[in-house]
């Protein structure tokens, strides 16, 4: 269940005049429709940092850079990807140019095994960029 | 054209002992295969963030959770979407559970247009979360 | 002028419950004392960040650690420090061991010069790391 | 005794052509005097971050902003860092302008410590900016 099906409500925030006002220009700026939206997202930024960090269970995206011609390795990145086959949910793949591949592995699980995976792909040789995306499986936000 | 292309060379560094002794031990702990790949890594995703701050084109996802059920959501950010397909390769839909969404969308282009892109999905009522995780085109690295 | 010059004003926020509940959850785990405080904190952070971005004039702690026997260094650092006089609000030294310095630069100024001048320092022989604290002048938060 | 006691060593590293120019380039840019330091910068800062992951022993700058008008504000952060006068090596503090102070809270010890010191003065009533910029005691590095 989301947050969002616990209904709304309101709470009121004390705050210097100026700092509104150059929050008000920034969300408009980033055509942010609503203040309340503008303090949501805020917060729900924030309470992602938390989850990455207590330990909770988190969504992410591993974004890997390869040379599919190297070492077998659209071979051997399947097969690490299979082992982790209850972290990962699904793994989309782009061909940018004729050597370079773009993969992305969206997984859900605790930080620490998403880190493990992500450590192992790229410690895996062929590939040249790994990093993880961090999100959230928007259970508590 | 990838770097892979062009072919090996070999450099050599003069680094203090206790330093190497201690990188060692870090690629080792991740299992990292060679100390070329563990120096190759830190070179590459320093070049990376290099081409995020220069405006060079990049690669990269954008990263969302929303709640589906709200305000036709899906509707409105395929339309955003679509405005920008020259800007986006893929996109990648996860039903995280009954309410909450996981969306990845790959794109290809100069960093303002991916953070431009980001911030008008992000804007949108009902989204969530939305990050843009940087990687690259790999043509440079 | 700080922002706080300028009065308080109140507004409301309309907000997922859930969310509000772990929202508060986090601050009391931080010792937040105030809902208020907790939510101008998250902006004036936001808008710190923006400071760095559009490059308006900001304040910042550059933080390095050196062996102080190589090179002349402390020499040499010193004379980057008085080329940059204008920039440089002080600097702090802090005496780590026998071979390590501390040392915090702090300076005011556009982001851009603020970056220059780091990069100056870091690509000076035998400094270890180097390495900027953002922070902001106050005057617009 | 810091890693610069041990003596220096050589290793060779095996490339891409393309990946190495690319690097040369990116040192030039920064000013850095020889490929050794650009690959000596990167292992450090990669073993930084790894320190403050791992837990070990760490030097920080903690970097505040605060309106030194409101509530008792500097007598309240004094009291708060002599209760923690064993993590704190010194203090510099700058007057931004008639009610803008910045103060630099330089600290030694595990990460974990570094971080509750800095929720505490965050969480103050005046405090309007508080963040920690990660360095290294320069003992392993």
């Amino acid at each position: 269940m989301g947050a969002g099906m616990a209904g709304l409500t309101r709470f009121s925030v004390s705050i210097d005049e100026t700092l509104l006002a150059q929050f008000d220009r920034q969300a408009a700026r980033e055509g942010c429709p609503t203040r309340s939206k503008a303090v949501a997202d805020l917060i729900r930024d924030s309470l992602v940092r938390q989850e990455w960090k207590t330990g909770r269970e988190v969504a992410a995206a591993i974004v890997m850079v390869y040379d599919h011609h190297k070492h077998d390795l659209a071979h051997r990145l399947t097969h690490i990807q299979h082992e982790h086959h209850k972290l990962i949910l699904s793994t989309q793949h782009i061909h940018l140019d004729h050597d370079n591949c773009l993969e992305i592995v969206v997984v859900r699980g605790r930080p620490s095994a998403v880190e493990g995976l992500a450590n192992l792909l790229k410690a895996t040789k062929g590939v040249k960029f790994c990093s993880v995306a961090a999100a959230s499986t928007g259970a508590n936000i």
